[in-house]
Parts: structure tokens; C-alpha cells; sequence
């Protein structure tokens, strides 16, 4: 069952010549789930999503700065040209609302489908998603406008019984039901068999943490406690320690820190200021590694399965 | 001289794996005129169009649809990040006013610079833009909504004056200011030497037409007869004409017939829709070809030198 993430664009407001503003596409079992939309999100989604649109169904935005937006009104034009019908589900700080009206008063003529937009509070966490699989948590960001990231959990996995067992018990349908909601055994000769030796759980649930723009902030760790996949901006190498401070953004050691508090199983880094052409990206990595060595580098385009 | 165009973007509305939606830059002497502004113009700018950012003053905007317009929002907020503080100006439909205010009300925080919007009627065509070597003149369209093309035209370039005859007729200052002006000379024998024998002009004046979107519609031709460049939208190949007439586009014919009775000099055709794959395109260049066999197809990146 799939759990990964596309990366669309690493880089942060300004252009650079090969790497688009944020955007990232979360592919849960074959529905997916768009996460901030810089400019050009639909160019980079044909070119390296390989996503049905058809499945594109909720897009979440972190805050309401361009590079994290923009690409926003092209995507929802395309839609409507696809013939789109479903509804489509944003979830982003409430003056969202009026960005969308003003843009569908005059870009809005062929809308075949419905905006669902989920006002959300970037202050508090909370749960803003939830289906048969996973739930979608905000994390309260440090930037200059309100802002929060997503934490993505896949639930717990429901029970599933042995075969061997069902053979070697002679299990009627009843008994099944009762082991699979993690009671126990009683064989017909009053033999008590525990649960545990009877259920497994077919995967482990996986995780996955967009933090994205943010200053150093500690509290993040705790929300993302144990995360299989932090993504965690870098917009600066430690040397612009203050500029990142200034301008509410991290460097590479400071998503590091996060990543070790928080005990995350791997960390990637993204956001990158256009100063730093992509043949110097490997030196974030160099940065962060000396305080968190599972670190990996944002490339648009780039797939990374979460485990 | 320089008087090129750059195509950075050749697609209509929905994303083609490599092709971006409608921008142009027209370089006239390093100074670059921005024509339409589909999503992606600033990485395209980035990646194809060498533009100091600092000469891009200037940005034409033929009609409000979503794929000539949505690249905007990202290049207004990079030239206030670059710092910019000279004005920008915006040739377009009035509804770009609101259009606007709606924009920099969310996103206008640290705008630099001022916007200046010339508000067009694309109706009626009119010079509206003018400096010391060229004019921007509308050009009238048919789309579905309001929508005009733009003629770069070079002025005539003033006279200059043969070296040799300066020497051979010994002339003085206020002699050659009367000549440049277009007067003959009288010798101080009373020889009449005619204008034309002493002076030339350096080059001759050339044109670019855009002319995108439009449905067939044969008094273009008027407005771009004798266009050094046409570019003519071409939506579609010649099968789908009823299609193209439908929704207010062209085919590659219907374009060729306009280059033909303009007696343009080239043809560029360009917008083409999302259903031709890249290496079909070829198939327009065919088809016009039987009309007016002057014919280019236009691909992003590609300069074209415009004499």
C-alpha cells in the first residue's frame, strides 16, 4: 500500500532556474493529497506526479504567501476544462475564502465543480481530516503570517487473523469477529489462547510531516513526535543564521534540531533560497547531518517512499 | 539592433508535459516587452529569456483569461522581492484594476514598486504605447470574451548621411541638420544635389505582430499587413475547425490564410492545444504551409531574430 511523497517544487519564493516554489503531492494508497501549491504546480504535476486527477481531492495550504499559492488558479482552471464534477477540498486560513471569490468573479465563467474551502486555525492543533485510513493534523508554524504544517498518520491497522489459526481452532465466523476487536480464545476445552497469538497487524502505521515556512521553533518536535518522514524547510545555510531569524525562516542545523528532538526516522529539507544554485544543495545536507545524519534534499521531481 | 522574440511559453490553457501557456518577450534594442503572462513566465524568464529584470518595464496582456494572465502574480511579487522601485506597466482590459487590488490586498505586503495599469479597449485599435524608436498599436481580435493582439512597429529610422558626401560638398552643420531633415542642397556653384543622394537611412523598420486569442477573422490582416513576424494563435490542426470556431479559436490555416492576405513576411504559429504531443506539432507547420509556406511553429525557448 503506497505511502510516499512527490516532491514538485523545493524552492522558496524567488525563481530558480531549476527548481519551482512549494508544492508536494502525498500519494496514500492512490489518492492524493496536494500540499501547498507554488506556481507552475500543474506543469510540475504532469511532468513528474503521474497523478489521476480524478483522485486529486484535497489540497492543503500551510500559509497565504505567493510561493506557496500561486499556482493555485491555474490548477482549479484546469479542473474545470477536465470537466471536473467532484468537489474540491481546501483546507487554508480563512481569508482563502475571499482570495477565491475575487478570483472566481472573473476567472470563474466554466467552474464544473464545487470549492469545498475548510477554514482552518494555523494556532491550535487539530485534527482537519479524517477517513477510513488516515487523519490530516495541523502544526502550529513561527513565520510572519499565521502558518502551520501537516502532520499525515496512516491509523493503526486493523487486526487480521492468522490462517493457520482459523485452521488449527476451527474458528466459526463469530469467534473471528470477536478476536479481530482484539478479545481472546477459549478453545472448547476451556484453553484460554491470548489475542497476540492469535492477530497481527498487516503494517505498521507510516507518517509524514510537512513543516514549511518556519523559524526555529521547538514545539514543532513535539507534534511530530517519532515521524517516519519530517520534511522540514532550510531555506538558509547556518552561516545566514540571523537572516533566517530576521525573516522567520530555518537553516539547515536549526531542521536538524527538530528532527532529533522529535525523533523522526529520516529528515528532508527544502524551501531553499534562490541564492544557492542546486549544485550547492548538498551542502544543507552536509550542515544538517552533523546533528541529525538521516538526512535527505528536496529535488523537484523527486519521489521518496515513506516507510 | 536587437528586435528578436523569445518564446517562453507556445500551449493554450490546459498543461502540456513541455510546453508552458502564452508568454512572450520581445527584445527591441535590450529593452524587453513582456506580451501576456501565462503561469510559469518567471521560471520560463529564468530559464529561456536573459532578461535583465531592470529593463522589463513594460507588459501587454491581450485578454483575462486564466493562461494568459496567471503568471502574473508570481512575477509582480518577485520584483518586489528583487527590490524593484521603478513603476511596471500593464497594457490590458480594465477588469485588470480589481483584478489587481485583489491581488496586492493579500499579497501586496512589500511591494516596492508601483503598478501602473493602462486600461485598453480592445476594440478599437489604437497606439498605446510610443518612445523614440517604436509604437504598440492594438490590434482587434474576436475571441469569446474581449481580446486584442498587439504590432510592434520600429519607427522609420531618421536619415543619416554619406561620410563621403560631408567631405565631397564640404558641408557645414547647419548643412547637414537641412539635409537630415530630408532637404536637397544647393552648392555654392548652384548645384541642386537631391536628398536622396546624400543620405540613406540605416535600417529598415520592422515589425511583430501577436495575435492571440482569435477566431478566423480576416480584418487582422489589415491591421498586420506587411508584418515583418505574425504570430498567429493556431489552436488547433484543420480537422477540428468546427471545434476551433466553437471556441473561439484558430486553426493552422485559418492562420496561414491571415499571414497570406496580410503579405506578411513569416508566419509563427503558437497556442496549440494539450492533445498535440510535442512531436506532432509538425503537422501545423504542414498544413499552413499549403497556404503560406513562410511558416514556423513556435516552441518555448526558441529566440526567433525578427528582419
Amino acid at each position: 500500500m503506497t505511502f510516499s511523497l512527490t516532491v514538485l517544487g523545493s524552492n522558496s519564493a524567488l525563481p530558480a532556474k531549476d527548481r519551482f516554489a512549494t508544492a508536494h503531492v502525498l500519494n496514500v494508497r492512490e489518492r492524493y493529497f496536494l500540499i501547498d501549491c507554488g506556481e507552475g504546480v500543474q506543469m510540475q504535476l504532469k511532468r513528474f506526479g503521474n497523478v489521476k486527477y480524478s483522485k486529486l481531492d484535497n489540497l492543503f495550504i500551510s500559509h497565504l504567501h505567493g510561493d506557496h499559492v500561486f499556482g493555485l488558479f491555474g490548477l482549479l482552471s484546469s479542473l474545470a476544462l477536465m470537466g471536473r464534477t467532484a468537489d474540491f477540498n481546501i483546507y487554508a486560513h480563512k481569508n482563502m475564502g475571499e482570495i477565491l471569490d475575487s478570483h472566481l468573479k472573473y476567472f470563474g465563467e466554466n467552474m464544473s465543480y464545487k470549492i469545498v474551502l475548510h477554514a482552518i486555525d494555523p494556532d491550535a492543533p487539530k485534527i482537519i481530516y479524517e477517513d477510513y485510513c488516515m487523519t490530516v493534523k495541523t502544526i502550529p508554524l513561527k513565520h510572519r503570517i499565521p502558518a502551520c504544517g501537516f502532520l499525515f498518520k496512516e491509523k493503526t491497522a486493523p487486526l487480521n487473523i492468522y490462517k493457520e489459526a482459523i485452521k488449527k481452532y476451527g474458528l466459526s465466523v463469530a469467534d473471528i469477529t470477536s478476536i479481530k476487536s482484539g478479545n481472546a480464545h477459549t478453545t472448547a476445552a476451556g484453553e484460554v489462547i491470548p489475542n497476540e497469538k492469535l492477530t497481527y497487524r498487516p503494517y505498521k502505521p507510516r507518517s509524514y510531516a510537512f513543516c514549511s515556512d518556519t523559524m526555529y521553533c521547538e514545539e514543532i518536535a513535539e507534534h511530530v513526535a517519532g515521524v517516519n518522514l519530517l520534511y522540514h524547510e532550510a531555506t538558509f545555510l547556518e552561516n545566514l543564521k540571523q537572516m533566517a531569524h530576521r525573516t522567520g525562516h530555518s537553516t539547515s542545523v536549526d531542521a536538524a534540531k527538530i528532527a532529533k528532538l522529535a525523533q523522526a526516522k529520516r529528515l528532508l529539507l527544502g524551501h531553499f533560497s534562490s541564492r544557492y544554485s542546486s549544485n550547492m544543495l548538498y551542502l544543507f545536507k552536509e550542515e544538517a547531518k552533523t546533528v541529525f545524519p538521516n538526512t535527505e534534499i528536496a529535488i523537484d521531481g523527486q519521489n521518496y517512499d515513506i516507510f
